[in-house]
C-alpha cells in the first residue's frame, strides 16, 4: 500500500498550528517552527505556553529537520524546548539563526544544535520532502514561505505573509515562484488566515515612513518609540526617519539591544556611522536631537515604556513635551494595559502617537484580498486555512470558496488534527493526537494543569482561611482561641470583628463535631459563616493540633 | 464675593466623568448619574465598581436632585448605593424610570425613593439650576443631553450621544434645541469623548436592518442573537426582523426577559401579537420559523451564549445549522473572552455572524466628525471632554482646538478634578477631590483596597503554601513529620518528593533557629527552597505549636 502524507498542525492556544506544524510521510518527519505563546488573562500565574509535541516524542528519530520560517517569538520562542528532545537539524534565514542562537546561547545549547542556514530561493531535500523557501514579505526581514515537494504532490505553506509592494527593505514577495508552483500544481496550500476578517489589502509598512515623518516634524521635544525587539524592520524604519530628521539614536530594552547588534552586525540593519549612540550620550543632547528606541508597546509594567509610564524608570524619567510612538497594536488580550499605559504616559505630559491617532503600525498579516490572492495564484487542489482561531479559519474557508474551492476540497481542523493525503483518497480528515499546549511556570514544563488554575481562580476571587486549632488532649476542650491566617480575603487588620466571630463559629464546630469529623465541620461552618457574612467564598482549611 | 460654579467628574475607572458628575453653585448640588463599572482584568475578585462619592457624604443636605440621562448600566447602575445615602429625588425620563425601579424594586427600596418622570422638551428649576431635557441619539430610548441654566451661564452636558438621522425609534437628536442653546450662548460644553480616536461618522443602526435581513435570509435554522438586555433598540430591530422574515421570536436571560417586559408595557417595544413567545413553545417550531434573543454578547460563562458554547445550557443546546448574531462590540478587556466563545460556537457547528464580518452592532458614541459637530453647533465659550479615557480626552481635545476653541478654554481633566468658573477668572482648574471608584466585592463596598488585591495576585500567580509544625514541649524537638497545606502552587498529587523535601527544610529551619524565631526561619527556608526548586513564589506561612 502506498504511503499517506500527513500534515498536522500543533499547538497556539486558539490559533491553529502557529506554532508548529508537522508533515509526515512514512517514518519521515519535518517539523515548521518552534514557537510560544502568552497566555490569556485567566491562565493565572503561567509565564508562556509551549505547543504539546509530546505526539512526536516517540518518533523523534523520524524527525528529518527543523524548518523555522521567520525570526518572531511565535514561531521561534519553543526552540529550547524543542532541541531539548529533537535532534535534528535546524534550516533557516541568517536573520532568524542570528535570533534563534541569541536563545541557544543563553541556555548554553549553542553547541549540541546543527544549524544549516538557507537563503530565499534555495532547495534543500530533507528525507522526502523537496523544501523551496521562497520570500515572503511579513514585519522582519529574511521570511520564508515553503513550496514542499512530497511523493504525493506539492505542499505550500504561506508561513506569516503580506503582500507589500513597497517593504522596507525592498524585497517583494517572490511572485515569479508562486507562478512556478502553480506552473508545477499545487497539492495544498495552507495560508495563514491572522486577519481574514479584515476587508481589504493590508497596508504597506511605507505608510509608517509617512507617519513617522509626521510626528517627527512635529516632535518639539524627545522622540521614544516603542515596538517589538523582534521587529527588526520598524527598526530601519525609525533609523531612517532620524536620518531624515536628523536626530540621533539609542536603543533601550536588553532584547532591543541584543536583537539590533546581531542585526547590524548581519546587516539587516542599517545606519548611518555616529548615528546610533549610547543612552547616556544621548540624554546629554538637546531634546529635539534624540529618539529612543524601546522595547514596551504592549505596555508591560517591567518593560521601559511600562515603567516610563508608572514614573518608575532608572536610566531615565519621561519628560512634559516628550512623544511617545507606540508602533505596535496591542496583542489580543493586552488591549486593557496597552490602554492603560497610554492613559498613564498622557498623564505624566506627553504626547503620545498610537493608531489610529496616525498609522505608525501596520499588520504584518494579509487581509483578505490578499489571502484571495495567494489562492488565485497558486490555485491549489485542496485549501487548509491556518495560523488563526477557529473564526478566522472559518472565514478564510468562506473566502476559498468564493474564489472557486470546491467546500469538499478545504478543511478546516484544530491543533491535533491530522490531514491525511493518498493517491487513491484524496485529502481525509484522520485521527486526532495530542497537539495542543503545555503551560510553563518557572521550571514546570506541563506541570501545572486545570486542577491548579482552579485553585488560583478561587485564590484570586476570594482568597483563603486557615484557621488552626489547639485542643487540650485531656479536657477535649480548646486549649486556647483558634488563631487564623487569611490572605486575599479581606482587609485583616479592619476584620478583628469578623475574625472573632469566625474563631467563636470555628471553636462552636469543633465541640459539637464528634471525634473524627473535626476538620471537615470547622471547614464547613466557617465557609457557611463568611458567606453569609460577606457573600465571598475564601477556601478554608482546618488545621487541628491536641496539645 | 459671588458664588463659583464648580464641576466635579466623579468615578467610572479610566474614563472621566463617566458613572458620575456633579455640579455645585454656592450650597447647591446636582448629581448626573449614578452608574457602575465592571471590574479591569487585573482586579481580581471585584464584582463591580461604583464611583467614589465620599467627596459629597457630608454634603448629603447641599444635594437638589440625580440626573439620570439614560438607562445604561453605566449611568444607572450604582443608583441603589447612592439612594441609600443621598436624600434628593431622582429626575428621569420613563423609559429609564422604569429600568431604575426594577432595582430598585430588587433592592426594596422603591418605597424610599422619589421619582420624578420628565420628557425630552421639559425645564424644571432644581434648586438655582434650570434643567433642559432635550433628546439625543444613542442605543437605547428615552436618551437625554442636558442644558443647565445656572446663575454663571448655560452649561450643556452631552451626555451619551451620536448623530443618527435614522434611529430605531425614529426620534432624531432635537438640533432645533441645541440652535437654541447656541443663540443664548453657551458657557461650557461636557461633550462624550467614547470614540474620539475614531474618524468619521458612527454609522447610523439602520445599517443593522440590512445585516439582519442578510442573516435571516440566509439562515436555515434556528436564529440566536445575543446582545445588552439594556439595548432595547436592537431588541426592537430584531423584532421588527422578525416580522419581515416571517419567525417568532422567545426572549431569554432573566434580565432581557425583565427588561422587554417593561419596555413592551410602556410602549418602547412593539410587536405583533403572538410574535413574543415562551421559550419552550419556540423549541417546538421548525428550526427556520424560531429566533431567540439572548443576553451573552461579552461570551461571560455564566450567561446563556457562554454556557450554549460550553454545552451546558440547560433549556436548549446548541445544534449544527444554528446561526448566531454577537449583536455588540467587546467591551474593553473582554476582547478575549468574546472571541474565545465565538471559537466555541463554530467548534459545536454554529454559523457565528459578528462585525466585522456584517454590522450587526454599531455603536452608540458620536465618532470625531459628530464630536466637531456638536461643537460647531453649540460654539461654546470653554469646552470640557468626558466620557472617556485620557486619550480619548486629549484627542477630543484637539478636536476641538481644530474647530477653534483656544487651548487655554479646555480643561483635559481627570475624576475628582474641580473645574471652577466665576464672572472674574472664566474657568479654572482647582482642587482635586476624591472622585475615583470604590471596589464592590460581595457585600462589601469599599472594604478591598490595593493591599488585599496584592494578596490576591500574588495568590493567583503562585498560591500558597501553609506548614505546621508540632514541637515536643519537653524535647524542643519536632514531635512528628511537618505537615503542609497547599493550593495553587503545584500539582499536589505529583509533588511528594517536593513536598517531602520541604519537610526536611522546615524541620532543619525550625531547629537551628532561636527560640522566637522559628516562624520567620521556616518561612524564609522554604520560600527560598520552592523558588530555587521550581522558580515559583508561593506565599509562605508557618504554624508552630508546641505540644
Amino acid at each position: 500500500m502506498a504511503q499517506k502524507l500527513r500534515i498536522i498542525p500543533i499547538g497556539g492556544l486558539g490559533e491553529v498550528g502557529k506554532n508548529m506544524t508537522v508533515i509526515e510521510y512514512g517514518r519521515n518527519a519535518l517539523i515548521i517552527d518552534a514557537g510560544l505563546m502568552f497566555p490569556e488573562n485567566d491562565m493565572l500565574g503561567i509565564d508562556y505556553i509551549i505547543p504539546d509535541y509530546s505526539y512526536l516524542r516517540d518518533k523523534a528519530d523520524m524527525v528529518r529537520g527543523v524548518i523555522i520560517t521567520h525570526g518572531h517569538e511565535d514561531h521561534t520562542g519553543a526552540i529550547i524546548h524543542l532541541m531539548d528532545e529533537i535532534n535534528a537539524p535546524i534550516y533557516t534565514a541568517p536573520l532568524t539563526r542570528g535570533l534563534i542562537e541569541v536563545k541557544l546561547k543563553n541556555a548554553k545549547m549553542l553547541d549540541k544544535v546543527k544549524i544549516n542556514t538557507v537563503n530565499a530561493g534555495d532547495r534543500v531535500e530533507i528525507g522526502p520532502f523537496g523544501v523551496e523557501f521562497y520570500h515572503a514579505c511579513h514585519s522582519i526581514p529574511d521570511n520564508f514561505g515553503l513550496g514542499i515537494t512530497t511523493p504525493l504532490g506539492l505542499i505550500v505553506h504561506s508561513g506569516d505573509f503580506k503582500i507589500d509592494h513597497t517593504p522596507v527593505d525592498g524585497k517583494v514577495t517572490d511572485f515569479a515562484k508562486l507562478g512556478e508552483f502553480a506552473q508545477r500544481g499545487v497539492l495544498a496550500l495552507l495560508s495563514d488566515s491572522t486577519n481574514a476578517t479584515r476587508a481589504g489589502w493590508t497596508p504597506s509598512e511605507a505608510v509608517i515612513d509617512g507617519a513617522l515623518d509626521q510626528v517627527f516634524r512635529d516632535a518639539k521635544g524627545r522622540i521614544i518609540v516603542a515596538t517589538f525587539a523582534s521587529l527588526i524592520s520598524r527598526i530601519q524604519q525609525v533609523i531612517n526617519a532620524c536620518v531624515r530628521h536628523n536626530r540621533q539614536m539609542a536603543l533601550v530594552g536588553t532584547s532591543m539591544v541584543e536583537n539590533s547588534k546581531m542585526a547590524l552586525r548581519l546587516g539587516y540593519l542599517n545606519a548611518p556611522d555616529g548615528l546610533i549612540i549610547p543612552i547616556d550620550q544621548a540624554l546629554t543632547l538637546p531634546d529635539n536631537k534624540v529618539t529612543i528606541m524601546s522595547t514596551g508597546s504592549q505596555g508591560e509594567p517591567s518593560t521601559i515604556v511600562g515603567r516610563l509610564s508608572l514614573g518608575r524608570n532608572r536610566s531615565f524619567d519621561l519628560q512634559v513635551g516628550d512623544t511617545v510612538v507606540i508602533s505596535s497594536h496591542p496583542i489580543p488580550g493586552n488591549e486593557e494595559m496597552v490602554a492603560r499605559t497610554i492613559n498613564r504616559l498622557f498623564q505624566r505630559g506627553a504626547h503620545v502617537i498610537y493608531d489610529p491617532i496616525l498609522p505608525v503600525h501596520v499588520s504584518g498579516h494579509a487581509s483578505a484580498e490578499e489571502q484571495k490572492m495567494l489562492i488565485n495564484m497558486l490555485h491549489p487542489q485542496y485549501f487548509i486555512p491556518v495560523h488563526g482561531e477557529l473564526r478566522h479559519l472559518h472565514r478564510h474557508a468562506a473566502l476559498a470558496r468564493e474564489v472557486g474551492i470546491p467546500d469538499e476540497n478545504i478543511a478546516v481542523i484544530e491543533n491535533g488534527t491530522v490531514v491525511e493525503f493518498s493517491e487513491e483518497a484524496g485529502m481525509l480528515i484522520g485521527e486526532r493526537v495530542p497537539g495542543g499546549y503545555v503551560y510553563v511556570d518557572g521550571t514546570g514544563v506541563g506541570d501545572i494543569g486545570p486542577a491548579v488554575l482552579r485553585e488560583r481562580e478561587n485564590l484570586a476571587r476570594d482568597g483563603f482561611v486557615v484557621v488552626n486549632l489547639r485542643i487540650d488532649r485531656k479536657s477535649g476542650k480548646l486549649a486556647e482561641k483558634p488563631n487564623m491566617i487569611s490572605k486575599g480575603f479581606v482587609f485583616v487588620r479592619d476584620s478583628e470583628e469578623l475574625f472573632s466571630m469566625a474563631a467563636k463559629k470555628a471553636e462552636d464546630a469543633a465541640m459539637s463535631a464528634n471525634g473524627n469529623g473535626i476538620v471537615k465541620s470547622v471547614e464547613t461552618a466557617l465557609a457557611e459563616f463568611f458567606y453569609a457574612e460577606m457573600k465571598r467564598r475564601p477556601m478554608v482549611f482546618a488545621i487541628v493540633n491536641e496539645v
